[in-house]
């Protein structure tokens, strides 16, 4: 039976966040076929109406009660610890489990999955009913390395500049009115950063390890090496926060094994599907974030050989961290269930 | 005769620009000694009225009549144009030229100058009268490296993040009015930068070279190699504009030759003058740009072992690129000269 024939009875919980909203929205634009969906949040949003394909949805709390679905698939996108109070039992009871936190991901009996690179691993996983969504800043940066692995990774070194979006619709909304404030001269108040975030760089998401990385520094670095089979790829990052409202970017160096001809390159990323390159610099062309917001591609420029190693190259990849890096890459993994 | 005790004969072309009005506040608040002070700029800044300590100066045009003036040293922050026009032939006149553009820095007879770095070399090249300061991004580069050189650099992978200051008055203005006009729903307009700036990254400072580097990357690259004395220095940089005003910061990863120490090496930064430590990442004390705007120091934070080669760190570091990434290193400069 193919489910997906007679539509999905499809739950989302964290349905009213940042990632939620976005997953209703593409949903509704692919037109995913879904016979019931339920949306749940937590008790702060329960009873919010919805609206999906021209119906009405109403939120419920996420407690108990979302045992008693009739589930096919629950997208979970409401913190690490609402996927392993919730995401663990439900796969217990057949759901398929695609989740969106960092509860599962480094599991090894789960499969961490971006469709485009690696959805042929699935089925090498034990556990089949919980399929873990890579961090955004991880997603966008195995899309490009990905048509490149053949060149052999000797090394790769990132530095992220990731929107506020990541930290959710309250952090965008700081953004916004510490911005406001300060261009009126006001006092600055922030909640959801740890210091201000307008016209400021945080070099700080998430919490930091004994080793002082931050855990989003480590989730790119263990994540990357996982989706592309590569457990002692040679990989480190700087992960840091930039005062824009919504898609991420990343300076990225690669140190190749073989060398490479650049044009070949190009072309080798702008064939892999759900890349685009935007390269053309002295045209004033690159990927800029404002423009990939709400767009479904990750964007691929700035390529140039670098010539402090035998087969260098930096890159500048771009995408909407919201999207690809989340919502859109959880649809596209339902598109591959079966 | 030593010039300091009876003071300069100075004159500022530039005067009015971001790094001309900041290094007026530094020349003030250091209480240089001043014989005369001169103040230029274009025609259209012309007859304008700046205070200095408690005086009023008339800014001039720059034009032929400078050359009557009788000066000690010029401070050049006008563009590379009116130092190629200006500069040379002051100096040729027996004028101490201090160059804040990118005219002469990669000039064999000229000395590329950080202070703290490498003031020793100044004695070595042939053109005495002309002193070029670092582009902003090299100088709190090697404010960060020069202590760590003895364990051997054997690449230097830079990422910049860098605030609109760097273009000027006219670009922090056009950041502020972009903002305020996207947070009220207006049309956003740009002229300085060839995109939007409000809410955006840019992957884009200075014009680019045939090689796909923009120039602003590839005086990273060349200023770093001619001030800390290795023409052969591995190191590659990527340039982006971010939407902060002031001070710029890098994110830094260094592979060594030799095994490091990670305590040691923090050490060996908070005891370099002008370099001040900031790495307590877990009590959220990092170097942050709005922190560092205004200040002296290079600020040196996120330090952490790279365990992507044999010896390596990464490392982020913050300084106020109108400061000592031009006024205030410019000011140094000339408290070396006698």
């Amino acid at each position: 039976m193919n489910l997906r024939s007679e539509g999905w009875n499809l739950a989302i919980i964290g349905a009213t966040g940042a990632v939620g909203q976005e997953a209703l929205k593409i949903l509704e634009e692919r037109k995913t076929p879904l016979k019931n969906l339920y949306l749940f949040a937590s008790s702060k949003s329960a009873g919010r109406k919805v609206r999906f394909c021209g119906k009405e949805y109403t939120v419920c709390e996420l407690d108990s009660h979302v045992f008693e679905k009739s589930l096919d698939v629950a997208f979970l996108s409401a913190g690490k610890e609402r996927s392993l109070e919730f995401g663990g039992n439900l796969a217990r009871q057949g759901v398929r489990i695609i989740d969106n936190s960092s509860a599962f991901r480094m599991d090894p009996h789960v499969a961490l999955v971006v469709p485009e690179v690696n959805w042929c691993d699935y089925k090498n996983y034990k556990n089949k009913n919980i399929i873990a969504n890579p961090n955004c800043s991880t997603i966008q940066l195995v899309m490009a390395l990905k048509p490149l692995q053949k060149y052999g990774l000797k090394r790769v070194v990132v530095s992220t500049y990731q929107a506020v979006s990541g930290a959710g619709l309250k952090a965008m909304e700081e953004l916004k009115e510490q911005t406001r404030d300060y261009l009126s001269g006001k006092e600055l108040k922030n909640q959801v950063f740890p210091h201000k975030i307008a016209f400021n760089c945080l070099p700080h998401i998430d919490k930091f390890d004994d080793d002082f990385y931050s855990f989003e520094e480590k989730k790119v670095m263990q994540e990357t090496k996982k989706i592309l089979g590569e457990s002692h790829l040679a990989i480190t990052c700087t992960a840091v926060r930039v005062p824009v409202l919504g898609a991420h970017s990343e300076s990225v160096n690669i140190e190749f094994e073989k060398p490479f001809d650049l044009d070949v390159i190009k072309k080798e990323l702008a064939g892999f599907p759900g890349v685009k390159v935007l390269d053309n610099p002295k045209e004033h062309v690159y990927p800029l974030n404002i423009e990939a917001i709400g767009k479904n591609e990750v964007f691929v420029g700035r390529l140039r050989r670098d010539s402090s190693v035998k087969s260098g190259l930096n890159l500048w990849i771009v995408a909407d961290n919201i999207r690809k890096g989340a919502a859109l890459n959880a649809i596209q993994i339902l598109e591959h269930l079966s």
